[in-house]
């Protein structure tokens, strides 16, 4: 191996780091492991027959234009669905608002790209989702970390950082990964009129919001921006971008998801994605408009729903009947994850070693603060997602040996 | 429109220039044109049915797998198949060594990710590959440009700009985009000589390397690679990254391309991609394999060296009949273009024009230099995969309509 690599790429890696996610999927690849690590949807959701048909009529009616290059933007009726699609959230999107993406995970990058020079800083929930992290890390962003309880970011919190000129705000606003909480309606309008007072733009980044098992869906923070709701047609966008996916709701194995962004801010992303990966597959784009097509994706969403709302519930009676009570959880009206807090001096490594030894994963929460403190260190994302509610049960019965350990060892160090 | 958005992009994308590529892409869309742009595989040859066929079975048998978040590294069957696939070249990789990527367009980024800090010089051939420099240009490279002739990069001129210090040298050895060009065995050896004297790295791009239409396969650099020789076992890989894809040999709408490279090298590159688009497309991969398993992939690539053979020489002829005798171009023994040279004065923006007023497109070669001279203006990039003979011949007609026409405008002028 030579020496010029070692020099050449020092520099530009000196940051990267090891990653957890990326171990993780290896985890979860364990048969005996119940793993509530990962993001995993549940495999057994997949519309595979309707996926079976329309992979069949994508390539008899349109193998050429599907295999062949295609547009940096996205294929076109698929923008249009998209814009269609999210004007029930009272998004007023037009197709040039919408640009497909090669996952979130793109979507995040090129927003990193766009906007971050190495030092800028960015204001992100504390915790917030590690992918995000991971794709602005590479640009050199410095990290402003505002605080959420069960209704969110905390908005009261909010002035003296957006003083310090962050770049943007990055938001989940809805189910957040991996707190699971939901941003109050309130603090939604807070949000986006501090966003305005001190031109601060917010990236509303909102895979889960589909996938609501009670109670109302809230105003997405791109239709309360003052902006918008300045003008009479609404359709300017203002100073929100939102991005979403087909991930959770058709599959990730896809790769498919979206920004929605004012004109301008597009035609600036799409020139940095024609240099990232030219376009996203043409022919997932093509396989992905037909399985959605006729109202198939509304109905979809609903039966996924309906099975993570169980599996949800499931984890949530399997905590209340296996933890002890100075152990408390999150309780997600939709998504994916929930939170748990152990009390403090709790030793995250030793309890994941625990709980690995019981065949049970999770992911530890210090992977989840920007700033790397040890604030994580109480706190465990599960994802009920992906496995059975009878797998759930039994899950959580193994960690709650690994918890149960833990807290005696917590006992008798104090 | 806020505000906010525009002072803060404006620093980042100062430097995005509008993208000849894209527009292309639309201009080869109207029907009544004969685009030479572009460099679009010939749809004609897209293996439909194969395609089928795979979809069918991996939806049938691993629908659950190929639909589900992936490794970022990829399918390990299909990194294994690109490895043997590989090795009839010399190029001795194991799994460990083959990093899946989204296209090659985004095996440049995460190479200009890796390497390129802003004012950093890189050393491109000129002409060179567009969409590289468009991938390099985002992360602030300055470019050291060596000259080719029709023996490929002038090696003789290397040492000078070598001793500059550029991070890696970006080399296409066959068949190059644009030049249609090959570069010759010599030139190799001395090329990768060089490289180790000087400790700079090479980039050795080659989509088009199967793809020959006549003559002798040259050795890729990464074999002639001194490190490698130096070895008993050829097996530690050394100076050189080495990139091909599936996009001329199967479709480009799948976006699949491959990284070979030293391990600790594809390590860091991992770690780029999962922050860039956590993995390629599960499901493509999955497909791919199908498609190309049991030497499907040799024999598909067998007739279409067969149709674009037939293609080059209807070119080549059709030149050889309408175009005047000032005008010269390249006989590229592989690929999908050949390059033509103007007498010196010639007014490219001009022929460009007359050849859109002729219903007939081409790449002018001012785009492919990257330190924007004038050098290209008396180029055009002329592509022969993805027309029919008939097309071909007639596309040529016109053109040589619009170039003899700014012959005479250039006499008239002097």
């Amino acid at each position: 191996m030579s020496t010029a690599w070692k020099s050449r790429y020092a520099q530009r890696t000196k940051d990267i780091k090891s990653s957890t996610i990326r171990e993780l999927l290896k985890i979860t690849q364990k048969p005996e492991m119940i793993s509530f690590a990962g993001g995993l949807p549940a495999p057994d959701v997949f519309p595979i027959d309707r996926f079976q048909e329309a992979c069949k009529r994508v390539l008899e009616l349109n193998g050429h234009q599907a295999l062949q290059y295609g547009a940096t933007e996205g294929y076109e009726p698929l923008r249009e669905m998209i814009a269609r699609h999210i004007a029930r959230y009272g998004i007023k999107a037009h197709t040039e608002n919408v640009l497909i993406t090669s996952g979130s995970q793109q979507a995040l990058d090129l927003i990193g790209k766009l906007f971050i020079n190495a030092g800028d800083r960015v204001l992100v929930e504390a915790p917030t989702y590690l992918g995000a992290l991971q794709a602005f890390n590479v640009y050199g962003a410095e990290y402003v970390c505002v605080p959420s309880d069960n209704d969110g970011l905390r908005t009261d919190l909010l002035e003296a950082p957006l003083r310090s000129g962050p770049k943007f705000m990055y938001v989940l606003p809805n189910f957040q990964n991996p707190g699971g909480t939901t941003l109050a309606e309130g603090r939604r309008h807070e949000l986006v009129m501090l966003a305005e007072r001190y031109g601060i733009p917010i990236i509303e980044d909102d895979p889960y919001g589909q996938l609501r098992y009670e109670g109302e869906h809230l105003t997405p923070l791109i239709v309360l921006d003052r902006e918008n709701l300045r003008r009479d047609n609404g359709f300017t966008l203002g100073n929100v971008i939102y991005l979403s996916t087909f991930s959770k709701t058709l599959a990730p194995g896809i790769r498919l998801a979206w920004i929605v962004a004012p004109e301008d801010v597009i035609s600036k992303l799409v020139l940095l994605k024609q240099g990232a990966d030219l376009h996203t597959s043409t022919f997932n784009q093509y396989v992905a408009y037909e399985v959605a097509r006729d109202g198939f994706l509304d109905q979809h969403v609903k039966l996924i729903r309906q099975v993570y709302r169980e599996r949800r519930d499931a984890m949530l009676h399997a905590l209340q009947e296996y933890f002890p009570h100075e152990v408390t959880w999150t309780h997600p009206k939709g998504g994916l994850f929930l939170w748990v807090t152990m009390p403090e001096g709790t030793d995250s490594e030793a309890l994941f070693r625990a709980a690995l030894a019981e065949n049970v994963a999770f992911v530890a929460g210090d992977s989840f603060y920007a700033n790397n403190g040890h604030e994580g260190s109480r706190h465990m994302r599960l994802n009920f997602s992906h496995s059975q509610p009878d797998q759930i049960r039994e899950g959580i019965r193994r960690l709650s040996v690994a918890v149960k350990m833990q807290l005696r060892s917590n006992h008798v160090t104090q």
